[in-house]
């Protein structure tokens, strides 16, 4: 079975069955997640925790870090509108869940459009984020950044690179990577595991990229020792709550809508059925 | 009849009929409401005051409140994504309202999430708020630091507690203060009314709590003289409106649509036979 | 034919077929569409430029614009939450955009509610917008300051106002100005053209405004040599998005959803029947 190959550890009946158990642990715990993310995307991320059960906090000042962030069981930063006076709550809420073992993500948005966001993205990086989410443009940026331009990854194959550049960036950063694309990628530098779900109207709404890296967040948060099965599952059950969502849709702002709804309403049938992971290595 | 028990005041047909009579007179007068909010709760709450017949004003920097904010009617002042560079602005816009005699209102998010956030709320509550509306623990927190923890009501019985939290806060402050919950609690430090209003699945919604808060302000703006019970009717409005969306919908992301279009087309009937107020003391 | 009139131009089958070829260049080139926008909007913003198939970033800090704004085709500038902290980017953005002969369009809202914001607005306007474009107030502000008191224009009739407000802030600024309201007015400070596409209903909901105003920079980019007619077609098919999907809204949030929905489905014929724009002049 395709599934078990995969991940090489006690999943008693595959990804299906993950990717349930930690929504289920997710809707049961409501897990505190701190998200500092772009302004873009603050009202999505937070209904998306809050359609999967978790409770969100936008809290982003650094006055508040060191009373707040013990408090989050995971942290999500999101570079999206970033700006100096952010830098620095977010470099100290990755610190802090650092330092107390927490888990912690990172969406490093457009990572590559200047050389201020680049160096900023550099910087996070360093703070030992548990996952890092992103585009193949921004991850394969990030790993020729990481690893210097003579180590960089070949730009001129750039579907190939992206899970390249994923495998390099994991082992350079000990973050698993995700890429997200047609079939969204995820590796620890050694495996590498495909999530199928989704549909292509998806990149047609804003913020669903920054909210399925929220809702990674959430499914570390309460499985913090398998992030990289947490990782999948939540790029899957998102691509799943968007393959429902389309059946009713009439366009992306209707998918938005849906899509939320139901993730709020995915049950144990439909995610055995829909839930589609696979191993490439 | 009960609702005329509550509150001893001159109101011909009750609770339904103040409701109405104050929603009627924000779609005819249109007040405008300055926002001083959060980012995740901008959109929403925008849109719910434009759908109750409002003119909502996201005007936050403290070089514009000297000019801006004696030409608005009522301020709201939500401190959901707040950092220092904010708190002047919000202080300024509650002096100018207080000084012109203006309704004010605030929204303590997560009062209790840090000393930094803690301390503001203090502060904003020493400018002399008109209404003070949070959940349960904010409200405590709130009253709690505002008496001194020797005076502080017990927090082990939370439910009770909120209650008396709430009568201690408006007593100390001198505001209303509203407790949202599965029934709403508003109180003068005396009176005591409860909202019955409303749908669990609005706390699955962000920034539904910000935009009653809004609702509020222009209720109490319409109706400056009467804050307790244009807060009372404000959250039994926003609560008949989700209720009246629930009919609809298939999740959170679709109950905030529907809540805000029957917000938008609620009717005479719909808030007589709804609206469900009562007194608890 | 009235189209053929209006614009003295070369467009062989008149308004609809311009507005169609604008829109269907939108969908073909995605144009990169950088937003320095409120806070209110960036959500909204980002969905209709997405949906109109162009390619929207909110990237705001200056220490970006340098690398990144030679990457647009087009600069959205909208001052709705304006502070000083933001207003460097602003003019650094539209001082690059100017530079290298690329259109930029500023959004400036509610331009006359105060001091600091007129003088910001009066500032970017020095920066030579392609378009402008505002509510009746706010043009009628802007062209006043512009043009300084006396040579004003009478502000008891605001109607009248607005057409010959807009014409001389065009004249005085170089920029097309556009004016929303029932009807929209384009002018170039000679011609004047009317787009009378949308429904009422559009003004309760947050941020249409702000969003056509980016469904602009995104025509204008693909067109940039006819920046009025670019203009003038985006606001008609955000007009028709607007017609379409009140067929099927209930309320101002469904109308929401349905006109973003109805902006990524238009198909030429719906846009050759409903697209309504006249000459004045």
């Amino acid at each position: 079975m395709e599934e078990d190959k995969v991940s090489g550890k006690a999943e008693p009946s595959g990804w299906p069955a993950k990717a349930w158990s930690l929504l289920s642990a997710t809707r049961n715990e409501s897990p505190l997640i701190q998200c500092i993310t772009n302004f873009v995307s603050m009202d999505l991320m937070a209904n998306t925790l809050l359609s999967a059960g978790a409770s969100p906090a936008m809290i982003h000042t650094v006055d508040e870090i060191p009373d707040f962030t013990p408090h989050a069981r995971a942290v999500c930063i999101n570079v999206g509108t970033l700006s100096a006076d952010w830098l620095p709550a977010m470099k100290l809420a990755a610190q802090f869940a650092c330092q107390s073992g927490k888990p912690w993500v990172l969406d490093p948005v457009a990572a590559g459009a200047s050389g201020f966001r680049l160096k900023a993205c550099l910087e996070l990086v360093e703070l030992k984020p548990t996952v890092i989410r992103g585009n193949a443009s921004e991850v394969i940026a990030l790993s020729k950044a990481s690893l210097g331009p003579s180590k960089g990854v070949d730009s001129s194959h750039e579907s190939t690179d992206a899970v390249e550049a994923a495998k390099s960036l994991a082992q350079a950063s000990g973050a698993i990577v995700a890429v997200s694309g047609a079939v969204d990628i995820v590796t620890d530098g050694e495996r590498v595991v495909g999530a199928h779900n989704g549909v292509p109207m998806m990149q047609r709404i804003t913020a669903t990229g920054c909210s399925v890296t929220a809702l990674i967040a959430a499914f570390v948060a309460v499985d913090p020792l398998h992030a990289l099965e947490a990782t999948v599952s939540a790029l899957s059950i998102f691509g799943v709550a968007g393959e429902m969502g389309m059946n009713l849709a009439k366009g992306p702002a209707s998918l938005r809508m849906h899509l939320i709804d139901s993730l709020y309403g995915l049950d144990d049938a439909v995610v055995h059925s829909r839930v589609s992971i696979t191993s490439f290595s």
